[in-house]
Order: C-alpha cells, then sequence, then structure tokens
C-alpha cells in the first residue's frame, strides 16, 4: 500500500479510538475505552444451549465473545449497556455455571477494582459456583481488592455484578465485563 | 464520519471488509463476512499434539485460533476453505475432543442455524464426545435449531459438519466454523 | 486529540506493522512480528489470584491476555520482554498449573519450535503439571519438536521457558509466549 493512501485512510477513520503509541516496536494498538457490567441466567436444552440462553438474557448473545484476562485499562469510563453490533468480536472477562443438579442453586459474579490514580489498571476477577449470588459476590469483590494489595495500587472503589440461578433441569448462570471503545 | 471521507479510504484499503459504525462511540470496527466449515482428527505423541495434528488435518494448523463464543454474523458469505496466512490471528467457533482410551471411538462437530432475515445472525454450535459422528451431528443439530427458536428468529437452515476418529493411543476430532473478511 | 497529531502520527506509526494481502477477499490483516518468553509462578488467595499473581510476577500481569493457539508468524523476531500497555489485548501461547496441594512442586513450560525456511511459521507447545521444570520442560520440547516432524518442516532450534512452585497454600506456575507487533 501506498504511503499516501494509507495516511488519506487513516486520516478519517480512527477520530474516537484511544491509541497507544508502543516506542519500541513502533506500533499503534488500540485499546478499549468503555465497560459495562452484565448478568443472565436460564435454562436450557443441553449445557451449551443453558449457556447461550444466559448470554442472551445478560443481552450479549449475538455477539462474538472473546474471553480474556482480565485488566481494566486506565482511564476507561463505564457506560450503560449498548446494543453492540450483530457477531463483532467483543473482549469480555466473565464468570459462568453450568449445572444439571436438580434444586441446585448456582451463581456466577465478577467484580472490578478501580484503582485511586486514574492512569493505573483497574483489575477484573471472576467467581462462580454452587451457592447464592450474595455469597458469590463477596468472594469476587474480595479477590479483586486482594488484587489491588498484590499491585501496591490504592483502591478507589469496588463494581460487581453477581446473579443466580435455581437449576430446573439444566441451568447457566452468567456474569461479565464488557470493554468495548 | 464524512461519507466523502469514508467512501475515499474505502476504496483504498478494504474493498470486502464490513464495516459498522457505532454512533455512541465514534468507532468503526470490523466484522467478520465470510465464514467456512472444517473438520480434522488424528493421532499425537501427546493431547496436545493429537489436537494440532487434528488442527493440520483440518486445514488450519498453522494460524492462531482465537476461539470465540459463536455467532455468525448477519450477511456472511459461506466461502470455500482459503489458503489462511500463516500465523495470522483467526477466530473461530470449535468443537474438540481428546482421548486415551484405546478404540473408543471418539466425535466432534459443529453446526450454524441460519436465518431467513439475512439481517440477523446465526448461531453456530459446538459439541462433541465419545459416539459416532451421526450422533454427535444430530444433537449439535438440533442444539443450533433450539438456538433459533430461543432468539424467536425464523430458520432457514442448518449447515453442520463432524467427523470421527477411532483412537490408537491418543487421538482427537476437531471440528470448527472459521471466520474470516 | 487534534487530527494534525493524529496524521502526524499515524504517519510513522505504521510502518512496522506486518501487512498480508489476502488474494481472495481483498482483505489486510496484521500478523505479530515479534515475540518473547515469560514465566511466573506465586501463591494467591484464592486459585485465580494465585494465576493474577503468577501473570503479575511473569511481567504480563496488567495486560488483558488472549488465549490462541499456537503459531510463531514467519520471520518473526524475538525481543527483550517489553513493557506492555496496561489494558491492551495481547496474544499469546501458554501453559499454567494451579495446585492447592500443599507441598506440591507444579511446573508449567512452553517451547517454540523454529524451522529453518524462515518464511514458514514456528510451533509454539505448551504444557504443566505436577513436576520439576526440566522435567516439564523437556516434555514441552519433545512436543515441540513433534510437531515440527509432523509438519515435514526442518527444525533450525527450540527455545523454551519453564519455571516450578512449591505450594504453600494455593499456588500457580505460568509460562507464555507473547506476540507482539
Amino acid at each position: 500500500m501506498a504511503k499516501k493512501k494509507a495516511v488519506a485512510k487513516k486520516k478519517t477513520a480512527v477520530k474516537a479510538v484511544k491509541e497507544v503509541t508502543f516506542g519500541q516496536c513502533g506500533i499503534t494498538t488500540t485499546i478499549p475505552s468503555k465497560y459495562y457490567l452484565v448478568a443472565g441466567h436460564d435454562e436450557g436444552m443441553t449445557p451449551l444451549n443453558a449457556f447461550d440462553n444466559a448470554l442472551v438474557d445478560a443481552g450479549i448473545g449475538n455477539t462474538n465473545l472473546m474471553k480474556m484476562s482480565s485488566i481494566l485499562p486506565p482511564n476507561c469510563t463505564q457506560i450503560k449497556p449498548v446494543k453492540l453490533p450483530l457477531g463483532a468480536l467483543i473482549p469480555v472477562a466473565y464468570a459462568s455455571k453450568v449445572s444439571t443438579i436438580v434444586g441446585e442453586v448456582i451463581s456466577a459474579g465478577v467484580a472490578i477494582a478501580i484503582p485511586q490514580d486514574p492512569n493505573l489498571n483497574g483489575l477484573i476477577m471472576e467467581y462462580s459456583g454452587a451457592g447464592h449470588k450474595e455469597e458469590i459476590e463477596k468472594i469476587v469483590r474480595s479477590m479483586a481488592e486482594e488484587g489491588m494489595r498484590k499491585r501496591g495500587y490504592k483502591l478507589k472503589e469496588i463494581k460487581s455484578i453477581a446473579i443466580q440461578h435455581k437449576v430446573d433441569h439444566t441451568g447457566a448462570a452468567y456474569a461479565a465485563v464488557v470493554l468495548w471503545w
């Protein structure tokens, strides 16, 4: 591609994207600048259908979720859940639990520890298991807090979400932090 | 983004890329617009080698596969398997099964439910286990159908692929939907 | 960001990105051109905290790691570990082992088989388990070697890293190949 054309293209394309110049190798990468929390639960015909139905219940079932480990980029701002483009590739950190034990209560939760210094990253933790959502949420919040302590970051606040499901035949609980630009 | 500039950009850069303008944050993201189904199976020295050999057998063993959950973007068209660039990052939805039980028959399958409305997304389901490919393929097709029903989408058709492997010492079966641009 | 600056930056920024024109569908994709090996280990309050702490110990704990299967792109050059942008999406191939068996020695290792022909891809293998690092590293190297043999590639060399951890209460060992541009 001629350099002139490449520049012309760039002019129009990347206005709102948060760019990080990476001196050592000269490339430009984009880092998500928005996030929101979601949770969902449901039954399904099979374990994967239950998982899929929980994603739909959470409002992100029609996108391509790519699981990642689990950082909130610096200066990332919380937004309300948005209508993501159908089929888009979406980075998420999530917890999920599927169970076929009739009557069991299962829960999934995520927590984000946000540092006092906005130029530092936050930390996302995920936890799921048998148990009620209050219990799961308490654990996942303490996990996020511990991760901040370990990094030597001063904690500003913890945001979290958890959801529970009582299994009828094949149930799923799902909680996620969605990153977006 | 001014339409004129956007067109100018398109001409030079990325003719076939499907773009979604996302009003709320102003960025442009690309959504895969092509897909194809593949499957492979093989033995290997270790479980991971068997998996790797099955990928090679499926024709996608020299790329970096990034697993995602499991949507066919709207207006995505099926193509014949292509020679992907070596080492490229490729979004895939896949099922795999590895076994070290000598003589066991294992299978892996994926199915895509395609909606009647081309502006809606399709749904990919994955399933694997001990058993013959006809059985696995039947199950994974019914899973995809169920997901469409749950979404309230009218089903146009289901595409699927499955493969089986009889384990000699350490075997793997693998089936995938590859997304591409 | 002023548009002028963005353009100026772009001019300089995109030089080093390796582009692959993919004739059949007309798009341009970028393939990582740099890599390095890292390893870390630690204890943690929970299994996920131990994993997170091992990532921090490895120097990549403040990024969003996206697991992929496991190819070194052609002409990829090894660099020293770099300070990755906080929260960036990073493709990695990794092995990890978490254990809560007090006193157990656990190890994780990765190996890269590099072909004689620089236009061919290399292969990354991952292995982890109970055992000492020398043992794990030996196994993962032989796995990478086997994958090259299977592809019919002539082997130039194998690079590897492994690390071990003796579990106090909840421990993790982690080894990875980081791809970068």
